[in-house]
């Protein structure tokens, strides 16, 4: 998907939420686990009861891994569903992943080629060629972990240079070198209110995923403040707070509800900046 | 697999060899590419031909990944095959995975319990609880990425601190607050010559393992001179150099020649340091 295609969709929708795909098998609703694939079938339903709240789905790839060959499977149905049924639906594979070249380049594969996701999140750490690979497909994203929203971001994301310049913001500037605004985008998590504001200033042009807003307590109004831009230019997700917001029967019509709260205090935003 | 019984394992192999497993199905012999399962064929030919010489294998987990049930039945098969004949060797899983609490702590049942790995590959980037779910089993290890062997390792790596420190140290610095030398390693380069010695400083007791031998240009020689302690602290991989020193019919013994000439390498380097 491209860039005007994405913006396209959040003005039209009035949204711009990602809904985490992070199915517990352990939190799922009990009368699923008879289903032959529980985690795709809890999956659809979500994705169906949600779709008109949300532009994006971000399944965390290490739920399905960690279930072998079902896991699997249920990824590439869970992309593939969204795809043929909901093909305006933005799908970030929450990988994490980081690795040279060659090894890069096959998980690129096996994420845009084969599962059909637009976007993965990439860890910097290994540098430029662990990032670029995922840069070489039209249409679709490399997510790169700039600030994330976990206690353990402070550990080295905060590190200074010797100009002052923590680690994170010198991930987004010279990752900004070897992509573009409609191709690279960054994890800048929300839990730490005005930093929201310098990771803007780093990268006044690119969409950022934002995690840990509810659960994980940022607050929605502040990621607008400090992140949004004229083009929107920002995603945000919840997970918890709406895939489990019941555990019943009726989980998924608590979904919908959940997601149709968030998108009109999203919709909210949107048109107090003059985007919708 | 404790500290202990590593070091017991290189004294009396005279040998601190890792045999990467990156069976590029590409590059595998044609011969085998009618087998059930090519790559775990492969695998144990390797496996049976380099044993003698090897301390450790390390799968890098990309390259079964890619190719879905049947790589995830390769790596598993792989992992089974080296605990049941060569229940002394250790099992490196090279996943570098780095994700937090919940993600981190099904990655590590994923490879350890499931698996039967004794160590996995972790990136630092998010910090203290990307990394502590790997440290929490008994006999297993984590391996943190410090200082890689590839080009892009420039991009942050070395960046340095306002007191002259390179993000590299302080990754390893401070994950030694988290773990011990007897269930923490690093990945450090040996591309980067003198480097080595100034990680060894940064970690005196920790064990590294060392990529970057051979094909990437680093010297087993001086890794030894800069790296090595009085209990060894090293493991050195070398991929495709045994893995693929022949590609015909002829590929295991080819293998075993080449792993067998470093392992007297080492042994030569081991007896200068009175290890053995």
């Amino acid at each position: 998907m491209t860039r005007q295609e994405l913006i396209s969709n959040i003005k039209r929708k009035g949204s711009f939420l990602c809904v985490g795909l992070d199915p517990d098998i352990d939190k799922l609703p009990k009368h699923l686990l008879e289903a032959e694939n529980p985690i795709l079938e809890f999956n659809k339903a979500i994705i169906d009861a949600t779709a008109d709240s949300a532009v994006a789905y971000k399944p965390n790839v290490a739920f399905y891994e960690c279930l072998g060959t079902k896991g699997w499977e249920a990824f590439e149905g869970t992309c593939k569903y969204i795809k043929g049924k909901h093909p305006d639906l933005f799908i970030i594979a929450d990988a994490k992943r980081g690795d040279i070249g060659n090894t890069a380049r096959m998980y690129a594969r096996a994420f845009f080629d084969h599962a059909g996701a637009d976007a993965v999140t990439v860890a910097p750490y290994m540098g430029e060629d662990s990032v670029k690979p995922f840069l070489e497909y039209d249409g679709k994203w490399a997510v790169v972990l700039a600030l994330t929203s976990n206690k353990g971001s402070q550990d080295f994301q905060m590190i200074r240079d010797a100009e002052g310049q923590p680690l994170y913001q010198s991930v987004m500037k010279k990752s900004q070198l070897w992509g573009t605004p409609g191709n690279l985008m960054f994890v800048v998590g929300a839990t730490q209110g005005a930093l929201l504001g310098e990771a803007r200033n780093a990268a006044p042009d690119s969409f950022f995923l934002v995690p840990g807003v509810g659960a994980q307590g940022g607050s929605l109004r502040d990621v607008a403040e400090y992140g949004m831009t004229d083009d929107c230019g920002l995603l945000v997700n919840s997970s918890r707070g709406i895939i489990f917001a019941s555990q019943g029967e009726d989980f998924a019509y608590a979904a919908n509800a959940s997601a149709a709260t968030l998108a009109q205090e999203m919709a909210e935003l949107l048109k107090k900046r003059g985007i919708i």
